[in-house]
């Protein structure tokens, strides 16, 4: 299960993937996905390149790797490739998370089927606002954030989700950090101060435009 | 105004930075813009490093590049930084994005400031539903989509952002690109097909989520 990239590329340190393949296969696992939830059975790397802009080289290097190799004119099974890159990714199976802040984009989270397309289940969702407890959301029900540290420990929640004002996103991420949580997946864009062992991923739509537009512009 | 970092790591390929430097550029200026609406006067390499998961070594250099040089105890002027990347990535000014579909994540991103914080304006906003054409959303009112072709042309919109069901994405996309635009933000998930000359960026959550349990989990 060496990946064949990482003698270029970077591949593995011990028994780890490197950032960048670790990054590319997630990225070639959502776009396999998507394709499968469209009724598509097979892909080239060509396409998946396409949607990635990951160039397709790099592609069947990354897949050969790991001992698949598409067929010229009929692509990779995206099924096989899907479950290969679950495995190699270790992430197989479901993992709880929970979300905090049932405003506008909460409740936009919670409804969309991104997270759970790749085994993530919203398992709790929690607000300050009292208004808001109680009512449904996605699958489940709005609890009261006093609740949160009791929820988190029961139900294994590995990832806490952000959708809360940027003023109120520290004291949650505090909060998560105490309750032992090491993963926070910032949707407030408030900067967040956490332990070297927390990671956190800030959603960033307006450095991704800024960017394409340079691009664009030049 | 030549890019240090380029010699070793990409830089300029002609006259254009590279995809890496200037994918970093839109990072630093997105934690720098936040940091100075949290009342910042200035901020260090550290800091940025830790807010964006870039090394710090890399910051100071592609900084050092431009002539910005912080000060050990006092890092960088967060004002001077924001003024020095925008111009070098040439996107100083307003630009104009139409926002498509009103539904919870279109109002969600409507409401937000994360795209006028960078100078984006959402100019205009359109849905397919009666019942939401002439509502308030954000500065604006929803649109009909029938007009979206004389806005685009009128408003000069150079950004498309969809936050439309991911079954309705590729029809709004055919239509930006014979109206032109050729830049889209992708909230649907959907795999696009676009013409080579129009990028497409897609937010991937999940697969974030999943790049980041993988290191948590190994």
């Amino acid at each position: 299960m060496a990946i064949g990239a990482g003698i270029e590329q970077g591949g593995r340190v011990g028994d780890r993937l490197t950032v960048g393949v670790a990054a590319r296969l997630s990225r070639y696992l959502q776009v396999l996905t998507q394709a499968k939830k469209d009724g598509r059975e097979r892909i080239s790397s060509q396409e998946i390149s396409e949607y990635t802009n990951i160039n397709a080289t790099q592609i069947r290097r990354d897949l050969s790797g790991f001992g698949k190799f598409g067929k010229r004119g009929v692509g990779y099974s995206i099924d096989g490739l899907i479950a290969e890159i679950r495995k190699i990714l270790r992430t197989q199976g479901q993992h709880n998370i929970a979300l905090f802040g049932a405003g506008r984009l909460g409740q936009a989270i919670a409804n969309s089927t991104v997270f759970a397309d790749h085994g993530f289940n919203i398992a709790a969702v929690f607000d300050v606002d009292a208004s808001k407890v109680g009512q449904p959301i996605g699958k489940t029900v709005v609890g009261p954030y006093a609740d949160m540290k009791d929820a988190i420990r029961e139900k294994n929640i590995i990832v806490g989700v952000l959708a809360v004002p940027p003023a109120a996103a520290q004291a949650v991420t505090n909060d998560l950090v105490d309750a032992g949580v090491k993963i926070i997946f910032n949707y407030s864009e408030a900067l967040l101060n956490v332990p070297a062992d927390v990671t956190v991923h800030t959603t960033n739509p307006a450095a991704e435009l800024l960017y394409a537009l340079y691009f664009y512009l030049t």
